[in-house]
């Protein structure tokens, strides 16, 4: 089985490989060697650890990558490209130098918006596979995470976007603050998490007076763990959900994920009259990594 | 000089005692032992050490304290007392069990608020000193800090308050989250403040739209650490004054607290048409423990 080209997702805090054969899976590895934890000389052997099983000694074999691989701190800066604009252009991409004679990597730029300034790294290479999986696709995509993003696309062109911080947000709040006590351990509440987040979606401007209310009904009245967490989500999905509604409201939304998280956007979109699609997320991004691919290669 | 009180403030991260002569400080004495830092045989060792020079070996000297020694996980529980109430009651305080013999040591009991469910501990004492020091004082008093508390005050009573994590959602934005890159070092931009906090006032359902700025602008627009750092708080008093808005509108409003954190609040109600007095915490808290100590000895 020769691998014809290594597909890689390299973010702030994981490394992803897929060693494909055209299109297809021949087999994927991944590390903890995110961006975040190397030095500019950290990468090139962080990549070899995983994909130099893949690599043949005849020849140079091609690695197109996405993610925070590509910023000022990353491995080697891919400049951002602005909307509107197309998620991939293959002019865009840039050729990393390299040691091993083996490797030709090239890195997928992030897109930035100027006004109101907002970035992403990673992302347009999945709305691209979007796109590619949904050739013609018209509407909004969102992409929930530690940095969510809401795209409008139209006519193929990522038009305009916009980050929201809600899953570090979740985290901080749920692992660092006082609220933490209250929520030890893991657990569930869909009914909680309803019912916070449609009280957020129509008064938004409570949310400050909702967070250390968890605090207190688990001191004062007994708030279970799992339903202080599902509340802390649906406020703070709530609170994103309300400020991009421009987004989403009476569009064609297309979600990008599939597990617990995907799907509690679906299901909050859903109360409020939406049908999203769910996409899953790896599909979108090694779509997105071929659409690349085969760009470069046209 | 004859030591005759103790006045404690013991909070998560600190406690502070006054060596009282009547109601006039003699000596002043803190150290980091704060209640998170301690199991429950540390609490005494740890006041010893820092009170022990006040102490005489003919007799107890009495020790009215107030804060978070009080709750469960405490030196000695406290139990709360419940609104509508006034924030003292002489009967309300609980002697803690001490080994030294030179001790008599009482604790305040903190509020509580069954619906919506809240509690205070700590703030009661500093609300008692703000009417000891204002007496019939009818109004709001806002205590801002890591969780700024706002309470309706009448006839002498908390009838109703409502806490907000604002002072902790900013220490964990600034430090922990990925807006920490922006805004290393201090510095600090008032029209960058203003200017947020009266647009998250007009528009606070779109606040989770407007944090990922602050880094998107800090890589793109090259925005200054001081106006980010500024803003990112202009947001959040944004969206507790907006939240808080039942509190202030039209009242008379007290601020306890003389730093920048106090004047940052004064600042944004002036801005709104409030004309908010400011009340030293070190004042409130203070006269606060000396109405403690009068009442149990009424």
């Amino acid at each position: 089985m020769r691998t014809d080209w290594i597909a890689v997702d390299w973010g702030t805090s994981n490394l992803r490989a897929w060693a494909m054969g055209g299109s297809s899976i021949q087999a994927h590895a991944k590390s903890d060697d995110g961006m975040g934890s190397l030095d500019r000389d950290g990468f090139e052997p962080a990549l070899l650890r995983l994909i130099s099983p893949w690599l043949s000694d005849g020849g140079k074999t091609e690695v197109i990558a996405c993610g925070m691989v590509g910023s000022r701190q990353g491995w080697f800066e891919a400049p951002y490209r602005a909307t509107p604009c197309t998620p991939l252009d293959p002019s865009g991409l840039v050729t990393v130098p390299t040691q091993d004679p083996r490797l030709n990597v090239r890195l997928i730029p992030g897109v930035k918006q100027v006004k109101p300034a907002d970035v992403m790294r990673g992302e347009e290479t999945q709305i691209a596979g979007v796109l590619a999986l949904n050739p013609g696709f018209d509407g909004v995509i969102c992409l929930p995470g530690t940095h969510s993003k809401w795209a409008h696309i139209s006519a193929g062109e990522v038009v305009s976007f916009q980050t929201f911080m809600t899953g570090e947000l979740f985290a901080l709040l749920s692992t660092q603050s006082v609220l933490r006590h209250g929520m030890a351990g893991g657990g569930w509440d869909d009914a909680a998490f309803d019912e916070a987040l449609s009280d957020t979606l129509s008064r938004p401007d409570r949310i400050g007076a909702k967070l250390f209310a968890l605090r207190a009904e688990g001191l004062i009245a007994g708030l279970a763990p799992a339903a202080a967490r599902a509340r802390l989500s649906g406020l703070l999905i709530g609170i994103e959900l309300a400020a991009a509604k421009p987004f989403w409201l009476g569009q064609n939304v297309a979600i990008v994920g599939s597990e617990t998280l995907a799907q509690s956007y679906a299901r909050a979109l859903a109360a409020q009259g939406a049908s999203p699609r769910l996409i899953p997320a790896t599909d979108a991004t090694l779509a997105g990594l071929s659409a690349a691919r085969a760009k470069v290669n046209a």
